[in-house]
This record gives C-alpha cells, sequence and structure tokens, in this order.
C-alpha cells in the first residue's frame, strides 16, 4: 500500500450523503488506481452504496454513528467529541494515516475541528479558504474566502504564497502570477494594508510566481492573473457575489429561451451548444475549497453538490498531494 | 420656467462626448417636456450636435473650453481651476441655479469638486457613491460602491437611511428594505463594525424602511431586499465582480450559439427571446452612479455608456428631483 494516495473521507457531511460521498468515491476510483480512500461514518449506511465484496484495502471503513450536523456551530461539533465522522477524519491525518482530508459537511466546524487537530505550517500566521474560479484561459485560484474576516499584509503575503503554491499544484505547467483584489489598479488605491502588501510582494524576488499588481472586481476573469489574494470578507463577498450573478442570468437566458414556441424549438435546435455552455460553466467543476496552511491540505467539499462535484473534490484532494502542496508552501515561505 | 426641473449637464465628460451627451440630452427631451437642460463645455462643439434654432430656454449652454480629463488625478483637477465644464457643473448647483447635476466625466474628480462646493447634509458624516442593480423582481439600490474605503458604524447607518430614500424617490410605490452586506446571515457573523451597524439598525424604529438583516452576496439579486449597504471597499469589489461574471458568462453563451451552423440557425430563430435578454439585462438601464449626502445630488454617468445610457441616467436625475431625494433624507436623518 505504500506510495498509494490515502484519503481520509468524511462520508457523513453534506446533503444526500454518505450516499453521494461513496457514489462520488467509486466514480473517482474508476480513473484513479493508486488511491486508498480512508472512509469514516456509519458502516451499514455506507456499505448499502458499495458493491457486495468491495475490496476493503481501497474503501476502508471506519465505522462511526456520530457526526456533525449543519446546524451545529463550531463549538458544539467541537464538543460533540472525538467519535464524530469528521474529528476521526481529520484525526487521520495527524495520526499520519491519510495524506489529505475531505469533507462535505458544516464549514466552520470542519475548520475548528482541523485548527485544533493539525498544526500551522511554521512562519505561517493563519489558514486560508482557497478555491477555483473560472476565467477566460484557465482558472484562478482565489483566496481567502472566508476563514479570516480580518488580514494584516502579512497574511496577504502568506496567502501569496500558499495560493501560488496551490496553483502550480493543479497546473503544474502555467506560471502562477498573483495579483491582489482591489478597488482600482492604481498604486495608491486601497486601504494601508493592501498597499503594503502591495510594497512586500514587488520586493519579493520569488522564482515561484510573478506579481502583476492590482486587479479589480471586473478583471479578476480576464484570465491576465491566475492567483488572487484578499481578505475573507471581501473574498466571501465577491464569490458569493458571482454566483448570484451567474445564477440570475442563467436563468434569465433559461427562461427567454422556452418561454415561447420559437424559443422551444430553437434550444432543441441549440442542446448541444447550450449543453456545451453548461459543461464549461458547470459548478461541479470548481467544486472543493482548501483549506491552507496546516501541516495538512483539508478539503471542503459545496455540502449541496452531487457525486461528480464530490468526485471532482477528491480529484483536487490527489493532484496536491502528488504535486506536494505542503512541501511547495514550506519551500517558497521562507524565501 | 418656473417649476421645471433644472439639470446642470458637464457635456465635456467621457468617451465621445460632447456627441452622446447632447444626444442623450436630446432623446431624454422627448419623454421630458418639463425639464431645462443647464449644459456646460465647449459651445462651438455642442452645436454640432444640436438643431438649428434650437430653443435656448431649454437647451441654455454656458461655453467653456477648458475641461477635466480622465487622466487628471482628483488634485490636479481641482487645480484646473473654476472654469473647467465639470466645475461649472457643479458651481450651478451651488448657485441654485439647478436642482441636481450630471457627468459622464472623471469620478475621482467629480467626487473631489463635489465636495469642495456643496456642503454635506447636516448629520450625514460622509458622502456615498449609490447605484441601480437589477433584482429578480425589481431593482436594488447598493451603497456605498466607492467613496468610502473605511466606513464605521454611523456611515452605515447614514449609507441606510440614504439608500432607503434614494429608492423610494426612484421607485415610489414599492417599500424600501434595507440589508447589510455580510459573509454569513447569523448575526453573529462578520466584524464588529457591522455587527454594531446591525444592532442599530434593529433598535431604529423607521417607517422610511424596514430591515431585514444581514445578506450575502449570492443574495443580491433575490429580490427579497432592495437596499445593499456595505462600506465602499466591499461594494465596489461586489459591484465590479458582478460586472465581470456577467460579461463572461454572455461572452460564452454568445461564442457558443454562434460557434458552429445549427448555432447559428438556432440564434437566428431565437434572435427575439435573446433581445429580451438583452433588453433585460442592458447595462445602460442601470447607468448613473448617485452621489448622496451633499447638499444637492450629483449623478455620475457610466464614462463608456452610448447617448441611450445617458438619457438614463437624465430619467435619474428627473425622478430624484421630482421625488425630493434631499428633502426625504433630511426628514429621515433625524428621526
Amino acid at each position: 500500500m505504500q506510495n498509494k494516495i490515502k484519503i481520509a473521507v468524511d462520508a457523513m457531511g453534506g446533503e444526500n450523503s454518505p450516499k453521494k460521498v461513496i457514489d462520488g468515491i467509486l466514480e473517482n476510483y474508476k480513473e484513479n488506481k493508486d488511491v486508498v480512500y480512508n472512509i469514516f461514518g456509519d458502516l451499514e449506511k455506507i456499505e448499502i452504496f458499495l458493491p457486495k465484496n468491495y475490496n476493503k484495502d481501497v474503501f476502508n471503513i471506519t465505522n462511526t454513528k456520530n457526526k456533525i450536523l449543519d446546524t451545529d456551530t463550531p463549538l458544539s461539533a467541537a464538543k460533540k467529541g472525538k467519535d464524530t465522522s469528521m474529528w476521526l477524519t481529520i484525526k487521520s491525518l495527524k495520526d499520519n494515516d491519510s495524506d489529505v482530508a475531505i469533507s462535505a459537511g458544516n464549514t466552520g466546524a470542519l475548520f475548528v475541528i482541523s485548527k485544533l487537530n493539525l498544526s500551522m505550517i511554521e512562519n505561517i500566521d493563519k489558514p486560508a479558504l482557497a478555491a477555483l474560479w473560472p476565467n477566460k484561459k484557465n482558472f484562478n485560484v482565489v483566496l481567502d474566502l472566508g476563514a479570516n474576516i480580518e488580514c494584516n499584509e502579512k497574511n496577504l503575503m502568506d496567502f501569496s504564497i500558499m495560493g501560488s503554491s496551490l496553483f502550480k499544484s493543479l497546473f503544474p505547467t502555467y506560471q502562477a502570477v498573483v495579483a491582489l483584489l482591489n478597488v482600482g489598479s492604481e498604486e495608491l488605491k486601497g486601504n494601508d494594508i493592501i498597499k503594503k502588501a502591495y510594497q512586500n510582494l514587488q520586493n519579493k524576488k520569488n522564482e515561484n510566481f510573478s506579481f502583476h499588481g492590482y486587479v479589480e472586481g471586473n478583471q479578476i476573469m480576464d484570465g491576465n492573473v491566475n492567483v488572487v489574494v484578499t481578505d475573507g470578507f471581501t473574498g466571501n463577498i465577491a464569490l458569493k457575489t458571482a454566483e448570484g450573478t451567474a445564477n440570475f442570468i442563467i436563468n434569465e437566458f433559461k427562461s427567454s429561451m422556452t418561454s415561447n414556441f420559437f424559443g422551444k424549438i430553437s434550444s432543441l435546435i441549440n442542446f448541444r451548444n447550450l449543453k456545451k455552455v453548461k459543461r464549461k460553466l458547470d459548478p461541479r467543476l470548481y467544486n472543493g475549497a482548501i483549506l491552507i496552511g496546516l501541516n495538512s491540505p483539508v478539503v471542503k467539499s459545496h455540502g449541496s453538490t452531487d457525486y461528480i462535484g464530490f468526485s471532482h473534490s477528491l480529484n483536487v484532494c490527489i493532484k496536491i498531494v502528488k504535486n506536494s502542496l505542503i512541501q511547495k508552501i514550506k519551500d517558497n515561505i521562507n524565501k
């Protein structure tokens, strides 16, 4: 079993679990034979969705009836004790039984349980939540998306290093280009913290990424940069505003295209093309926020995604282990 | 000429001016015969676009050759002196020769020149930049969009009062529903300033608006609220992120729908429906940010809009004068 990638999976988090988690694992395993899934949750409920005589070396289940609910606060989640499926998932990282952990459950709880169990990477002050975001050419990594409401210039520098390391782990053939999200592209814009971060990034010589300067909200998807750095308050609002806008527009298109006879015919003819757009904009492709800054990577799958989305998040887990995300961060933080 | 609405218009700001400004005025005048346009700019260049023997009581031009450029800093703009078309436009408000002012020029310059010439409404600490944003049911007013990078809880309360007054001026038959933009909808989320603003808004009894609580970025367009309040940093990034996302998606649709033979045919059939979406999402409908908090309202048209967009901004000018925006704010700020 050596050299296999070991993923700790919380089977009980998110909507429609454990079904979607197990279906996602089976989907993911089709293309990834070098993976061991250390699965934590209710054995009885999990086995329903696995084939009879499943390979217990690949699908290694630890049984627990206790689980974190979406309604738990981070505090009540931590208090539920050490036998919840989420806690055991993270503990598997701490004990070096797994290389990466994933849950589709309660984000706040996952964050707190991860911080309680795992230590920080040396010289990183705060962990950040990063996610993928499509752009005209490929993908952006955007961080922080809500782990830290307030950030100083050191945090923004850490995020630049962690974000570019994550980008290089996911897209090894691309050059990472970092930008700070701001309200203007001129050097004088923004608050003191962002201006100091700009200066520090300009002065830092780092072969791991190049620094582009500031980008505004409307430039995130231009494809000129691919690592967008911001504090958790702004990042969370930017990401969710983009989601809301995308849903709004797609719904407008949908209802207009089927609102009358011509619309219906035309949509039918154009079915293949619309499917192509849908595939490109499919949020399941971008599913999986990554909590980085701790000694092991923790992936948060969207609670409402389906098994395809969950399988994509497992791909993210595999890539960041294969391409040594944590080691990349450690190599770059002290440069 | 009494009882007519007097709009001070900077004819020289923005792309393709004064043509688009004058064309916009002529378009706007078709539906608004009770308006006087006090136009400031290069008489010779302006008159090219007006009909011969135009009515000088309606199109009242003050000639000046000097103008603010988009490349001017706020400081260099202020230094250019008191005979620029923008300065004269704002001065016309100060002198009570106009009820409202509009420019498609340099935003930073307009902001500074307005603040130099006009006094604040009593008990409002900072002016804010507000704009319209479509939602599922109608429109939102969103503010601040970048006038104030840092805001305290008093500012957010002022923005709530000003934003709801603006909303009621633009949509008199609707009830204004205020929300604070935040990273979660629970009472405990966000930073200290936003939590204090939440408390103050909950405690304030105000028949002018109801308070909904927090909204997240993905809820801005749901239509459950219509006045979205935030600091200028977050608001600017949210608005521009929404713009960028909308452009990205619409371009994806466009290129997919015409990328092959079937797409082309289908788009042709569906032309009318697509036009309907385009009309609903047309940014020209939302053109015109409003600088509020000063003793007179100043409207900023987008620099790159065309004459239709400029005409829509003139409609905004007319509505906020007709429905006494400034008086509404004054009535509500001390309640």
